[in-house]
């Protein structure tokens, strides 16, 4: 252990804090806040470096500390923290007391491949609230997706509250971000067939062949999703609504049209 | 219109404040709150007699109120508040303006009835979260399920949290509470499978049948559903996981069930 902090001041601790309330700051220095053991461990097995460890010892013992075996370097900083600099800086209120800064990774999606001949992609266009895309990570890594591409992101990947919302599934999907119309032509490029969930001129999902490659494609819950998607699709299809209600949330729609596709799949 | 409130101490003001905080003053006196004049209308169409009406001409002109062409009877009262009571008790940061407060209806499981012969059901045992109850009924109107029964609830349905997560579709679906013992008893004495998601002892969900008479039960996220029913289930049913992670939200999961259910039904 090479280092005790106890003040605010600190300027590893700032830099935390920054990470975790500024988007600006984690796309300027390619960094990013992580909280809690497993989180960190799904984190390193995703392939992202650790770069800083911080606990506090009178939370968690170091003999406690198993992420340590599943860091492949030598080069993490550990640095012990007083309960109090914990306390500021964890979102949860649960007594973890381990905390990281991780490098980044990149999504672009020219480095975006998948091993199966069929793929099953979920496509998610300018979802608004970071609570949602966790929502859609944790059913695209409980489906096993062959990936997750994200449209015209309203924020960045590694907000906080997407990472958190995610339960870790962030580590656990392939996830590639672009432009609606660079994932269009990616889709098409590789001719897989687009599936947009949408009101017009839609039909059934559940009357559509999924077992070939196929993306899914959603919108965001007020306007759904843009004219560019509806040009390009393949076909549009819809959740029949028989309530009283014309909405139905993001990610539940999206895990009935996933794993309609799957049974299709016979889970294969 | 009959009274103009601007006080913080007016007895109205107070009432409302504890009914949208206190679970026992809502049991007490058999009422609770409602923000927001979409959920308003809702509730006046499920049948809920609307006490008081509080709205802030400053934000909704009278001829705004659509609400009040729903209300079937006169004996609502009517009072006008400021600007500033309102954005104290309103939870939304939206300019609705529009505030009341309703009676309770009972959910007694005697009541609770269905037309079909082969009904489709929700039970939820237990769920800690109010969001996630809300997101729950929002699936249940979208299915227009035959009714969702509530199993050793842990908050009373009128939490505004429930209210406001299940964007008004608690006033849209036909609900009944009670223990876990009452509603299985219920169901069995009424001849409806009992499909438990469960992990032990379970089939693949779309191996199963479910357009006869059909509950699908779900429990927490967190502990899953109790002893008594896995005892009384005709069969348990699992969804595949094949990511790293072994979680899926339980709204999502129920989303997931229910359409697979209506699906076999034909969405009829």
């Amino acid at each position: 252990m090479e280092k005790y902090i106890s003040s605010f001041q600190n300027p590893l601790v700032k830099e935390f804090s920054l990470l975790q309330s500024k988007s600006r700051e984690r796309k300027k220095s390619g960094l990013f806040p992580i909280e809690g053991q497993r989180e960190i461990s799904l984190a390193i097995k995703g392939g992202c470096r650790i770069k800083t460890i911080l606990f506090s010892s009178e939370i968690i013992a170091e003999e406690d500390l198993y992420v340590i075996k599943d860091l492949s370097n030598s080069e993490t900083y550990f640095v012990e923290i007083s309960t109090e600099i914990y306390d500021k800086l964890a979102y949860r209120n649960s007594t973890e007391g381990i905390l990281a800064i991780a490098e980044a990774k990149e999504h672009r999606l020219e480095n975006f491949d998948f091993q199966s001949k069929n793929p099953l992609i979920l496509v998610a266009e300018a979802t608004e609230k970071p609570g949602n895309i966790g929502a859609l990570l944790r059913t695209a890594d409980a489906a096993n997706l062959d990936g997750v591409l994200i449209a015209d992101m309203k924020t960045d990947l590694y907000n906080p509250n997407i990472i958190r919302s995610s339960v870790g599934c962030i580590f656990t999907n392939k996830i590639a971000t672009g432009t609606t119309t660079e994932i269009i032509e990616f889709l098409k490029a590789n001719a897989i067939s687009i599936y947009c969930a949408a009101l017009q001129t839609s039909q059934p999902y559940h009357t559509q062949d999924y077992t070939k490659a196929s993306a899914l494609v959603v919108g965001t819950e007020a306007t759904g999703l843009s004219k560019e998607w509806l040009h390009a699709s393949t076909q549009n299809i819809i959740i029949p609504m028989q309530g009283e209600i014309d909405s139905m949330n993001v990610s539940v729609a999206a895990g009935i049209l996933i794993f309609e596709a799957k049974r299709q799949r016979l889970f294969k």
